[in-house]
């Protein structure tokens, strides 16, 4: 399969790399699905498995992101041994965190395809919470996302 | 929910941490998706959109395990602008992977399920891939099969 259309037309710099994520239709906008700091771990593996979801954001009273966790997370719980505390809360679970953490990756729905990927990069996660100015819950945009965008433009 | 089972039964080192991970059920050893060297990435994306899995080991001839091709390493196709040449293959999307693979991680189907974990976290990985002793594919497990596990081992 020779992608010509891509090859002839995006050489050097494609134009869609400066366009807003959310104009290019990449990411989830709508029924994003989010926990908050007292729900048990138990309630969180159970949206992994039923939802297909990689990760939930954690949000405060107002729907603020204040954190992520993700399936990854629930290996430093077992890890710890206190696979035998499922009910625990996320908060709890995330206060032994490993250092290094930086805090959860926000980006807002107005920012371009290059903006996107070069903070997924730098940052090595594999998503990004989308927030509106408030840091309110707006969406995800998550590896899936972009893989989708990326053979949606390519010519069978 | 209170795991009152989990509690009393399991609390400072359940038994099933050291059976093995084909034994607990844990893991995928049927129609393992594979790449090799040869595919092309715009084959590899497909497979992860049609299929829904997040990494492709990479085999030989021989069907030896001898890399592993992930989500994730298509962003970085993306970031160095080769996202025009999608019809490149697997070998060279791979060459320019950062500094610091230490290589693919595996495991093998005999092995505990406390030397998984362990061994996850180690190399902060999002799976490993079960190998025979010869290298050949046998399997993968997968972050979504711990939690599966977990979920399973836990009364409603
Ligand atoms: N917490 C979430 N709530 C709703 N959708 C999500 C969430 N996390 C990821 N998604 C979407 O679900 C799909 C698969 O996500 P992932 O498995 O994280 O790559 C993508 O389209 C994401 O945008
Ligand atoms: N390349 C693959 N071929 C077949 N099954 C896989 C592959 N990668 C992951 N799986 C299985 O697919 C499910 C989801 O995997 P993942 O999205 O990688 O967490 C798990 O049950 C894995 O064991």
């Amino acid at each position: 399969r020779i992608l010509n259309f891509l090859h002839a037309n995006c050489k050097a710099n494609p134009p869609f790399f400066s366009q807003s994520i959310f104009d290019l239709g990449i990411g989830t906008y709508d029924s994003i699905i989010t926990v908050t700091p007292a729900t048990p771990i138990i309630v969180a593996i159970n949206l992994f498995a039923e939802r297909r979801v990689s990760a939930l954001p954690v949000v405060d009273d107002n729907g603020v992101v204040i954190d992520i966790y993700a399936k990854y997370d629930v290996i430093n719980l077992a890890r710890e041994r206190s696979y035998n505390d499922l009910d625990k809360s996320v908060h709890e679970a995330l206060i032994h965190r490993q250092e290094g953490f930086e805090g959860v990756q926000t980006c807002q729905r107005t920012d371009s395809l290059r903006k996107i990927f070069t903070q997924i990069v730098k940052a090595k996660v594999h998503r990004l919470v989308v927030v509106d100015p408030s840091g309110k819950v707006d969406g995800i945009v998550s590896l899936s996302d972009i893989l989708s965008f990326l053979l949606g433009i390519a010519p069978a």
